[in-house]
Formats: C-alpha cells, structure tokens, sequence
C-alpha cells in the first residue's frame, strides 16, 4: 500500500482530462492505495509567488523568493496554503500530474502550484539536484492531455521531440531536477478532436498504464558523476 | 519609430531583472521609440485561464478555452484584462519579456499571460503556426535572469542547451509558435551570486544586445515546407 497524490489543473470540470484524474483515483484506490487529490482549480490556488507567501521574512526590503522559502521552513513561517501542499508532496510515494498542455507547458494554475511549492531547500539545495535530490526514492508520473498529433512530435517532426523536448523543463528540470523517478510520461493526443471511441480507448490506455507503473521506464536524467563540483562536466 | 511592448514578471520592485526592464524601457525611448510597459506584478495580473475570461461563452454547458477564445473574440466577449493585454501586443513592433527564469520556465504569473492573452484565432490556427502565423514581421526578444552558470548549459553540459532545450516551449513552442521573429535571447547568469561589478557588467550587455537588435540572430523555426497538409514530414 502507498500513498499517492494526484495534481489535477484543468478549468473544465466534466473535461476528459478531469476523466483521467478520475480514473487514477479509481486505479490506486482499488489497489488500496490512499489517494489524496489537490484538484488546483476546485481549491482555487493561487499560482503567484510573491512577499506575501511568507508570514516573517529573512529580508523584508528586498525579494529573493527561494532564499525566503529557506528561511521559511527554519522559522515556520511559509503560507497555510503552501504548507498543504509541501505535507501532501512529502507524505506521498508516488506523484500523478494530470493536465492538459498550454504552450508546451502546464496551465499557469499548475506552473505556480510548482513556483511556491518544490521549495529551495526542501526539495533541493544548491549542489542537491538531479540524484542528489530530496525527492529520491518517489515516483512521478503524468498524464497529459493535447489537441497536437502524435506524429508532430520527434527528433524529426514538426514540434521535435516532446517530453524530452518540448517537456523538458517539466519532466527533466522540474521532476528530475527534484530527484523523482520519472516515469515514461502518458499523452491523450489530439483529444479536443477525436471520436469518443477514441477518448475512451485514450482512458483504457491511460488505466493500463497505471496498472502496470512499477514495469515502466523510468526517464534517464543527468548523471552527477560526470560532472565536478561546479557541475562543469569532466574530462572524459 | 516603433512600438515596443516590455513584458516584466519580478516579484520584487527592486530586483537585478526590474533594473534590466528598466534599462528597456530607457534605451528604446532613448532612440524615439514609444514603450508600453505591462509590469504584471504591479498590475496584479490574474495568470488562471478559465470561464470566467468570457462574459457570454459559445457552450456555457463545457469549457474548451481555446474554442471560447476564438467566439469572444467574434463577439466582443473577452474579459477587459486580457483585451488590454492583447491590444497592447497587436500595437507593438517588438515585445521584450524581461523575467527570472523559475524551473527553467517563466514564473507563472507570466506563463498565465501568455494561457489568457495569446487567443487561438488572433495569434494563431490550427494550420497557422510558425511561418503562417500571425505575428509574422513582429519581433520577440527576451532578457532571462537566473541563479545558473552559463557552463550549466549546452549540448553536452548538465542541463542541455537553454534556449534550444530546456527553454524551447517558451523561445520555439510559444514565441515562434505564433509568429514572432525571436532574437536570440539574453541571459543574466548566476545573477542573485555575483558580485555587484558583475551585475553593472550584465546591465550593460544587455544594453548593447538592445542596441544592436536589428543585427541579432534570429532563431531557427520550423520549415513549414517541409511538411505536409496535417504536419507529417515530406519524404526527404
């Protein structure tokens, strides 16, 4: 049994992608899993980082977000919401992230909901990145829904590749920067398009590929080892 | 004379990069140009895409926002905040962002501007991208703050390329995704640990850069020739 924590960030209630949020929960749930949803939108979360996250500051005449957030833990003083949030990351072994792309990214709701919460030092820390980092151990997988075509994505198509490229700032620079293991993301592709047969051969797939997380690939992130203690990389 | 829009996303008001919007501003205004300045921290700028952006909608029953954007417009139904965004980019000759880098993304208040402000239909459509689209003869440039090292970054370095890899959603999935000739862009390394001689050198690089944009590189887009009516590649 595991603890799970489904992010879940589209505007549309009824929306498909709310479907394969459903669905996770359904999937852990039956495995007997305890789920924990923070649905971004329901709970109106409020993506913008700024002073007013924190309760005391370090420097209150002047803004450096992350050294704030370590100031923050030390003297407890970081926003409720936050702390929600930072408890549900901590306490869960697995992560799912269920959205729909906006500009090769995440909705905005969901890109601050990362802004305020992977906190400097908690997460992270200067030399603490990569396989180094807090998150080691966990898991993290996506679903992600798009209107583009399969085929506009590769080292060849149209858009080039898509987790490893256009993604990369999420899946790499965000959850592998954090140290999850990232799991092989999922895409629903062309999902505002496509039949309903379609859609619901989309949420099968999506339903198999939770079942089997553990046999997943996990995405290769960069190896520390080739790299000095300034991150420059070393000779070969 | 030219219309210059800067986009400016720092939660603090006397931060390094609010120094780099200003010095924006002052060159531009400096050679004649007129600058409008969309500070969106100061404007308290709403980042969350949803129905609320839609005073009458096409289906009030189920929210697709792209197909929404594409009826407001049609119908004059589009939220005010993001009418005066979007006049204010259509005005423009060139748009300069001016924001630290967070998670190798934009923070998300500047993320949710671009969600809400560039519409399906006005900046792009299903086949109009890139190349097609419209904000074909504008130009984009970028100034980028983060806590990084330029050695961090490249082909074989421990992040990849940045504005090539890591940061392609925004430079080639966003700004060239609808048209926009994108200069290549400037980057502040290491900004919140350098020294402050180090900070005045950055300022004025960044001074040059915009002096000098009209003989900058732009980057690569796609070549929509090379592929077919629905974006699968042409036999070589």
């Amino acid at each position: 049994m595991s603890n799970i924590l489904v992010v879940h960030a589209h505007p549309e209630p009824k929306s498909f992608c709310t479907a394969l949020a459903t669905a996770a929960v359904e999937e852990f749930e039956a495995r007997g899993d305890t789920v924990v949803v923070s649905d971004l939108y329901a709970q109106k979360f409020n993506p913008v980082a700024s002073s007013d996250d924190f309760r005391s500051r370090a420097n209150p005449d002047y803004l450096v977000y992350s050294l704030e957030q370590r100031n923050a833990q030390e003297h407890t003083s970081l926003g409720g919401d936050i702390k929600t949030e930072v408890d549900r990351v901590l306490a869960a072994d697995t992560i799912v992230f269920v959205f729909p792309m906006f500009w090769f990214s995440t909705p905005a709701i969901l890109k601050g909901w990362i802004d305020r919460v992977f906190l400097s030092g908690t997460f992270y820390g200067g030399k603490r990145i990569y396989g180094r980092a807090s998150m080691r151990g966990k898991k993290a997988v996506a679903a992600v829904t798009l209107g583009g075509r399969e085929h506009m994505f590769g080292v060849d198509a149209l858009h080039g590749e898509l987790a490893r490229g256009m993604m990369r700032h999420f899946f790499q620079g965000t959850l592998g920067y954090v140290g999850f293991d990232v799991i092989e993301p999922f895409f629903g592709y062309h999902v505002p398009y496509c039949s309903n047969d379609d859609r619901a051969g989309i949420l099968e797939n999506w339903r198999d590929h939770l079942r089997s997380l553990d046999r997943k690939p996990v995405m290769n992130m960069p190896d520390l080892s080739r790299f000095d203690d300034v991150f420059r990389p070393l000779e070969a």
